[in-house]
């Protein structure tokens, strides 16, 4: 492979991805704000740049991975990033969750200096990252992705270019919506079964056996009846994404009450305090008072 | 084999199970309300009785699976019905979806008689019946359980015993409830990434690769779009299902906001006229008015 | 008044209602479980009778107004019971808040002794019984309603006719829903008012000025404040009324998210043991966790 | 009355407050941006200035009533607004319905140029504005809501003051929350009463003699039934207080599952092309499809 690739933020998800780049054999060269987490990735062949600024202009195209949307807009926005770099025949590729509203102003800085843009997050976290499962919902420039292409293919098992940057972000709202009303039906039913005499146990079992059987089902579900609720996807962020959800509802007119149910459920969750726990935690403000019997 | 085994109800499922019964050598005599259907089993091996009396005079245990609760009442305690023969030592086994009350009349029926009684709904339809993947939901009677597992292993992929009489009928209203539950987040999702300018087939593609993926949505998501509801679960017994599940919920004080929410969706699309349809024509009601654009 | 008129069950609503028709002239025979409780009727000029069979024989119609379904069927079918002596040219009028199955039951038995039957459930409790301020929601039989309207007159401050037997409940019903949604909306908006740095007392005062403004905010809201739930309508047959309402809108197909979001939280406040408090207390239940700050 | 207060905009309602100021002996100047408009009010005594700054200039306190955000800002912030005249010793009141964001903005501006400040959003329209009868809702700087209270005092029938920058909005959001979710109940309770065989104009008179009675419904049930929805308070505003109402409960971690439901069907409305109709409207949405019998 010989076009130099970039790669910003080496933190859990970042590494895992770069490493399954380097790999594969793609020549990278990555940069990290903390930059001995750069280190390992050296050992296995990247080089490094000190700045955001020379990894662009180092490489044809750039893969940002970072933390949350102040991190993602401080990379392009602040001195020695991508912006001071980034021109007409660059890419720019931001895999972080944001917001649209983030998104659509990296968009706008990336496009105006003449470079091109891609918002790509990703559905899964660390083990499919590791692994080069993930789910990669591209859009912005049709030509960058297909450029992309090949590492998408190296990272996920599968990527889908959406159209015009923001629906990629709209692609998780939807997706995540559906799954949180589905944790609520899922914990109203353990409960009912509990308190109904049957074993809920015994419901896991059988539904994992029928036309609902599902992977959050199975994993999430003995954990739930344990009341074990270790953060995979914390429940503040999962209630924010059904408040965006709905709120895009609410541009559109769509009308929405079973999400709107369970929206309110995770708000019920976050006044009892467990916005940083698992989003499955919703099982205790769904199933407060906890019987005695 | 040698334990005679009864067999009432010849309907799509009743001939798919009992079928799979003479193919692993059970000895079976049947009943059905129009003789002539039973012609097939009988090339296949199995003997008829004219009477669901006579069946159970010659069976050391009978299955019946019909079509609704009166043909299930109507089978027991009507004249020639299992009643006049059912008797100590003799075990009965309905496998029929009937509501708990139903459940509960046959079942002190025949232990009012000395024989010994087992609800056994079953989860699945036709494909699974003939390929013998249903999954078997059974109370009551633990040595009857016992004794008809060798059945239950043929015609199911697996079956559970859940305690008393009643607790097999609350175990698929749990499940129905649930699905339910999700079938309408499952459209809401649907109409919000339709309505937000995605494509709803990408949004099939997406899900079935996340860990919310599950059959239902792989079957039904692809008709859903095609607005094509040719019913394998009729709207309108799923609402009752879910109208029955809140029921359970309230009487023991388990409140169910997601399932109420879904319920009157339910219930708008019955209002609609569409209770005769497939359960995801609940989608009509969740999307209109269609929107021309 | 020539006219004998009969009243069966002196609670504290009977008395009331009885003592206001002896004051304005009414001719009343008299009958109680506890006949102790007579005594003070006796004193305004009332008759007693040792059983309701004696009421109703001495009587052109007879008054019943009993604690519950129970008390209600027990007057009208146990021995010395109503039926005895109940035949053509006799009216019973059961005031009673009942079931519809309850007063059907009820109406079956009367008329087929040739007695006419009126179901007058009633709206008001302890004060506008003793005011004659009640309102009355009158079903059955139109002559009989005719008959009594001087009765009604006395007793409360407006009567109706509805229809057949059956519509004076369900009336009932529609207006206890629309009552406890509203409830659980006021609760919902003390509690923004609260968390978000208004005074709830204010909210009150604010409330009372508009368009809104009505007799259960006024006289709830100061005491919901205060946590103070002293029964004057018991949230489990609130929760109860609720249910019932709903179940009157799946029979006809009528989906109401709003009544079956409240409904969930009454359910909730039971669960969490409020049940016999008054339904305002669903007010702890959508507050839940009280914050400490 | 020696106090200049000054007054801008005079549409429906500040045309009627201004005029009431008038007839109580107050000194008005006054500014609409269509001049003629202010003819009327110079006929009953008021002086006229050319800009909303040469009314600034002239006044001790000055009142604004704008049609919306923006015009309740370019009248602030344009050439001639607001700003340019407002110093120390000088208030600024605005009644205008506002956001809180646009509120804010306009609090600053004032106070950094020495100016105080105060919201008063009302509660009321056209008709209590002729009477005085509003209520008012004032929210920003102590003193000068006391300089104002003369004022307050002839324009409505009772004024709050209610702490800090933001709180005037914030309760009109409760209020209108509240009543948009009765407003649901009540189409749900007027539907149900249909569909089950009740004349729902009986259960408008039995509501009106009961503990709900309230002059909502004694005004809109009428028109409902007649299903005539000229808009006093257009459906989309409501939906949209009912939305920054429950954004409002998310920033405060309250749950309003009841409210949720409640938008969720205005929102239904909004998707059928009700928006511009009075919120009364939902009505149609909550009993759609029209029963043809």
């Amino acid at each position: 492979m010989e076009v130099e690739v970039g790669f910003l933020g080496l933190g859990i998800m970042g590494k895992a991805m770069s490493m399954n780049l380097l790999r594969h054999g793609f020549k990278l060269t990555v940069w990290n704000r903390t930059l001995s987490r750069c280190d390992e990735l050296v050992e296995h062949g990247a080089s490094v740049a000190e700045t955001p600024a020379a990894v662009v202009k180092k490489c044809k195209y750039t893969i940002a991975m970072l933390s949350d949307p102040s991190a993602a807009l401080s990379v392009v926005f602040d001195k020695d990033g991508v912006l001071e770099q980034i021109c007409n025949g660059k890419g720019y590729i931001d895999m972080s969750t944001v917001d649209s509203d983030t998104s659509s102003k990296i968009s706008e800085a990336i496009t105006s200096k003449g470079g091109s843009f891609l918002e790509a997050p990703v559905s899964g976290s660390k083990k499919p990252a590791e692994d080069g499962q993930l789910v990669i919902l591209a859009a912005g420039e049709k030509a960058l992705y297909e450029e992309a292409l090949p590492a998408f293919d190296v990272m996920g098992k599968k990527s889908f270019f959406l159209g015009h940057v923001g629906n990629g972000a709209k692609m998780k709202l939807v997706v995540n919506m559906i799954m949180g009303s589905m944790m609520n039906a899922f914990s109203e039913g353990l409960i009912l079964a509990d308190k109904s005499g049957l074993n809920p146990q015994t419901l896991l079992d059988v539904l994992d056996l029928g036309g609902i059987a599902n992977p959050m089902f199975k994993m999430k579900g003995p954990t739930m009846i344990q009341k074990s609720y270790s953060p995979a996807f914390p429940l503040k962020h999962q209630q924010k994404d059904m408040r965006l959800a709905l709120a895009l509802g609410d541009q559109n007119a769509v009308s929405m009450p079973v999400a709107a149910a369970a929206n309110e459920a995770f708000k019920k969750a976050r006044s009892m305090g467990l916005g940083d726990l698992d989003f499955s935690a919703v099982h205790e403000a769904v199933k407060f008072p906890e019987s005695s019997s």
